[in-house]
């Protein structure tokens, strides 16, 4: 497949559905790949299975607090840079990139690299949605290894981590990104074409513009963009459960650029179907719990995507603001991100969450 | 010139004067040269004028909050993986060590490693004393980078900085090194022997064993130490201004381990000839500031040494406590730390302190 015009609206919003608030913006990225787009550039959204077994594939993306990267915004030529130096690292040159998550800003500035470095971009990813910590890629959940990482800022300032755990890799890398301002561009997860194939959350290129096609097409037939998401979900190659948790606006919002992260909580106040109660979602640059008082909707890793009351447009963690009118939307994850490893990692547990991972399906 | 036995104790005393109270604490380091010495190592103390221009010459540290690397003792083999590494990014084995400050363990352990890689060590440093922070090297003043910088834990996580500017790589090595735990095993500025030749401060090696000596001969013939240092320093090498600006006793002490750091002040009461005076000294990991009210007695760079009242052992800036009897003394510094670039880099203002230098002998 090659990404194209025509497909990028669809792929823009399906990627900020699937990052869940976070994975940042896609605005700017969606602008740069536009550009690439129309110079002409040929983007090759690769099929996994095409990946060589021995082929290198190396993941980008940034890191950082979405709430500074809407004003940081990425430099791309620092990320061409983190990987010529993971390639140099590695000795090898990349022969296919990944996004390190799906979500956001992160599912779309691979394909510009992949553009300006004559790279295919592999259609899939490391979380399958986004997630706020690199040790989270399904890639290092199924024992890749993170470092080493490459970590830039805008400046020419270049930081390498090679960490004994993705975990500590994490950790470092993150009090480096925070000291370059809470945004940095990276590279991470060298690995063969058969670890992305068999790590990775596959098909999630294709997932995200499938997504975006979904509402516009109901927008289009002046039908529920939300009942077309559900029928979308319901037919999709991988069959997941999708609900309306709740409809409401936003009455109270807390919201910290703190640690590298933007971590928070926003209460809705229900109105239409869910008028009279009041939803809390938790935040870390991603939405991770929806809980309405000690009763838990959906949970981390499950998708808690938060739309545009009207036209189902996702919304970012840092974007969202007092009197927004909005739908949250639970949508469950393939088996490879609820296995005991991968909650090990990115279940409720590791949020702080006292409560036990229930798959959102068993939750409604 | 060769370290032995005999030497040692001197050494150790004259390493800790030179640290004003930072560098770490030589006792470790002194165990650690004590049993390379009794094994029979060979370690050698080569006069600069030695060097081969073309030679390659790396610094080695402890970096952190000595406060710290009283419980967290050096790793030396993690010194050594740190000096393979940055030999790795240069694309060069090393030909000779110089320590990155006189001062303390810093002053110690290269000669360790020196006899764990079989290297000479350079009679020399980067700083004549020690400085809280790396940029503060005259090495980096003098237009040597202190990138790429290797740092280590005990653990075997590495991270390489490579920064644009010294001052750019402390700050993302500092935050590195918090993570860690506040104490890091460091290999950086990586250069010429003619580099190291016309920007290090010289012979401080030779000048650690004197000091410690002039002390040591003093008490021998029961005669008045603090007598003993001022004499040797006006018969030294480089004639410096030596001089008793305190004597006192301990009543406060307010010591922070944050930021990566020991940061603090001390506050002495007059006793003997100070009696009825009080003396407050500034601190971050170094003693920087001595000052009666609003009279400044001595300020960095100038050296602020913390000695035993009775018998001038050096008193680290961890190891000292409330009651402690002392002699305050100050020590002029070489021209090549009084220039306006190495003023710039750590004289008071960098520290935050309003007066401009002056110095210790115009203070007096």
């Amino acid at each position: 497949m090659r990404m194209h015009l025509d497909l990028l609206p669809d792929f823009l919003r399906g990627t900020a559905f699937l990052g869940t608030g976070g994975g940042g913006d896609p605005y700017v990225g969606g602008l740069m790949l536009r550009q690439k787009l129309e110079e002409g550039a040929d983007i090759t959204i690769m099929d996994p299975m095409e990946l060589d077994d021995d082929g290198f594939v190396v993941s980008l993306a940034i890191m950082g607090a979405p709430t500074v990267c809407v004003e940081k915004i990425p430099c791309v030529l620092s990320m061409v840079k983190c990987l010529r130096s993971l390639e140099r690292e590695k000795g090898r040159k990349a022969t296919a990139l990944i996004a390190a998550e799906a979500g956001g800003l992160n599912g779309t500035l691979p394909m510009v690299i992949g553009a300006m470095a004559g790279l295919p971009v592999v259609d899939g990813d490391g979380m399958g949605r986004a997630f706020p910590e690199f040790q989270m890629c399904t890639f290092g959940v199924y024992g890749v290894s993170a470092s080493p990482i490459v970590l830039r800022d805008e400046h020419g300032n270049e930081v390498i981590v090679r960490a004994r755990s993705n975990l500590e890799a994490e950790r470092l890398g993150r009090v480096v990104c925070t000291r370059m301002g809470s945004k940095s561009e990276i590279a991470l997860y060298a690995m063969s074409g058969k670890q992305a194939k068999t790590t990775g959350v596959l098909y999630t290129t294709t997932l995200a513009i499938e997504i975006g096609r979904s509402i516009r097409e109901a927008r289009e037939t002046q039908s529920d963009p939300f009942a077309g998401l559900a029928r979308y979900f319901r037919t999709s190659r991988d069959k997941r459960f999708c609900k309306v948790l709740f409809e409401g606006k936003v009455v109270d919002l807390l919201r910290e650029t703190t640690r590298g992260w933007a971590i928070g909580r926003v209460i809705f106040e229900g109105i239409g179907t869910s008028t009279g109660e009041q939803l809390e979602v938790r935040f870390q640059n991603e939405f991770l719990v929806a809980q309405q008082g000690e009763r838990m909707l959906g949970m981390v890793p499950d998708l808690i995507c938060v739309l545009d009351r009207e036209n189902a447009e996702p919304i970012t963690t840092e974007g969202i603001k007092y009197g927004q009118r909005v739908r949250v939307v639970g949508v469950s994850v393939p088996p490879v991100m609820r296995t005991p490893e991968a909650l090990d990692v990115f279940g409720p547990k590791y949020f702080g969450i006292a409560d036990v991972y229930t798959p959102i399906e068993q939750l409604a």
